[in-house]
């Protein structure tokens, strides 16, 4: 197959000859829709048009970043390394990612299961909708994800072929060590430049050495720390969720990298609500909600982490009885202790890339209220600034949480 | 071509063949003997009759592990990845890796220049040979091969297909992640039982829960930390040298792993002559020689690592003016004394491994005297205790010649 870039019309032409397709909507009448409005691709809907209930998603790569334009080129490879990764986090937890149905890595396309029933969790935080099952369905998805790619559940041969897999995932892990760990503490045209100029708070960050030497270090790590496969970019815009149900989405930044960098992503985008509603809203209830989530998240991903290590007696770092019982739970915990650091390091820069960086977030960027957004700005920013200087050292979530709130 | 194992008529067969043996050699007669004493590979010299100084080396690798026997299965693939560090490392640094003539993945073989005038450097400092360039060259050695594929030089497109290339010498890191960190500490047929065997050192040893968790961290830093293509086998046998000149031959364990593991390997070594000279000839001039040299080449390497980060402004870590001149040296220095530390970490592995496990060093294992062995062991294990307790926590390399000296 040669790839070609396909729109509304081409898109069905080349659906409709697909035996998926035929076989999930028989006869019925096909439409197809463009509904993405993220900043990589493009994401088609298609419905029958006898049961609108009937439905499948078609996302296409095209060769260049959408959100910038043509004039930024982005190789479509990306796709390769979304399928793979959607194929490999399914196997693990076919309840928590969505259906493949059609895969192809020619044309940079997947077609996979319509979540018509759920919601993208960074708008339904914004209106302060409560997921009573979040905490529980992620902290198993993330468990789950993260120990079954690394080291303490592989042998050293099958990680080996995890590195292969995704190790080329360049342009994409790329845009990470630029727009997270570079461009959004220093003068560069892809920042938000309107805000940043004559900003005071702009100023103060880009001339924060003591911050921006941390955020080096964790630039660093996320470039050679090989514990497992990430998502790589699991904010809140990459969930799906109802009430029951959660799903994780637009696994294209997919990479082998640091234990921390998923869960730090996800605690970053739950703090960047609370700050949305510690300055907008000033809804107590539900801010405590969210630190009641970053908690548990924290709390359930340790002992889930832990269920799955206990089971797992040989791996390629461990082989039975090199430790006695009481060093391992000593070991164990040392080890847990460090993927919660690095988790709230990780956090605060994504939550600090968002505020001058390109691709701001709804909760701070979209205040429309000046004063309000500034507000904003000045908490997050000291909300990562003590997340960033402090994490080396943290000891449990309670000093995450209190960071949190200190800053209010 | 297809692979065939050779041995000394077919190898005269299959070189004079070769149009750079007909080059090199010309119309000379040759003779071919094997001289190979590694674990792994068969190695033959190629001489001229009429001029025994024309001569090179061919090595090639076999299916299993030499030292151990047919029965040790071993895929030859490692020879890919030794030529490939060969030619990576000639590159940067002509005169101190072995020129290459020939190679073929093909037949696992590869033909170099033959280093006749050079001595193996093991057995050169059991004998109280004194280097004088040792210390200038391998500090530049290290300095030029370990930042020259690193992050800190490379743009992340090229880090990431130097990984590509080395990613899969996943047989020989295996070596190391079991014969380094893992069966040395414990009961395992692979180990010198003969001496294990109600050897209450051994048993102690085998019982420091303390001592086996820090390793297991060193193994997981081992398996996960990708900062660039070291060596992987760096001891005072795989360094051919003289008054003049330092070779650095066989980077068939070449891997994508921790700055500090080759470093670590080198003063592993040349602790273990400190030893023995400690134990066996008590020569307090030359164990001083051995303490500078240790003293040197950690401090070169700092001084050289950093003349080269110094030339380069941009790299996959660092934009120009990220950071201003002041935090960027403290960066670099906090950055620097990581290195240090997990080259002692790993030095400390690397000298406990060489006690009761696989594939022991003439220095230790080759003591005659049971009294004195026994001796030279003890004081191994007590220095790399001390070297694996402390190594997270070293300030500069002062501390690493106290903790020496101390321990004898």
């Amino acid at each position: 197959m040669q790839y070609k870039e396909l729109d509304v019309d081409s898109m069905l032409e080349f659906i409709q000859d697909l035996e998926v397709i035929q076989e999930y909507f028989g006869s019925d009448e096909l439409s197809v829709a463009e509904i993405g409005d993220g900043n990589l691709n493009y994401v088609y809907i298609v419905k029958s048009k006898q049961d609108p209930k009937k439905a499948l998603i078609v996302k296409q790569a095209v060769e260049y970043l959408r959100c910038v334009g043509e004039e930024y080129a982005l190789s479509r490879e990306r796709m390769n390394f979304e399928i793979r990764a959607l194929k490999k986090f399914y196997h693990y937890l076919p309840s928590f990612v969505p259906k493949i149905y059609f895969e192809s890595e020619d044309m940079s396309l997947v077609i996979m299961q319509y979540l018509g029933d759920h919601e993208i969790m960074r708008k339904g935080l914004i209106e302060k909708t409560i997921y009573p099952n979040f905490s529980e369905h992620i902290s198993t998805y993330l468990a789950f994800t993260l120990f079954y790619t690394s080291s303490l559940y592989l042998q050293s041969d099958k990680k080996r072929e995890l590195i292969d897999e995704f190790n080329k995932n360049t342009q994409l892990c790329k845009l990470t060590e630029d727009f997270v760990f570079t461009t959004a503490y220093m003068e560069h045209d892809t920042n938000d430049n309107e805000n940043v100029e004559s900003n005071p708070d702009a100023k103060k960050l880009f001339e924060d050495m003591e911050f921006k030497s941390k955020i080096l270090n964790l630039k660093y790590k996320f470039m050679t720390q090989t514990d497992c496969l990430v998502h790589g970019d699991l904010h809140t815009g990459s969930i799906m969720l109802n009430q029951d149900e959660t799903f994780v989405i637009d696994p294209e930044f997919a990479f082998i990298g640091p234990f921390g960098f998923d869960i730090g992503a996800l605690v970053a985008n739950l703090v960047n609500s609370y700050i949305h509603h510690s300055v907008v809203t000033k809804d107590e209830e539900f801010k405590n909600y969210l630190l009641e989530t970053i908690k548990e998240v924290l709390e359930l991903f340790e002992v889930k982490f832990l269920e799955l290590w206990d089971k797992q007696k040989e791996s390629a770092l461990l082989v039975d009885d090199f430790l006695d019982e009481d060093s391992l739970i000593s070991f164990k915990s040392e080890f847990m202790k460090n993927i919660l650091r690095d988790s709230i390091g990780f956090a605060g820069a994504k939550i600090a890339r968002r505020v001058f960086g390109v691709a701001g977030v709804e909760e701070i960027r979209g205040i429309k209220d000046k004063v309000l957004k500034q507000k904003a700005e000045v908490l997050a920013l000291r909300i990562s600034r003590e997340f960033v200087m402090k994490y080396e050292n943290l000891k449990n979530t309670e000093e995450v949480l209190e960071m949190i709130k200190n800053a209010g």
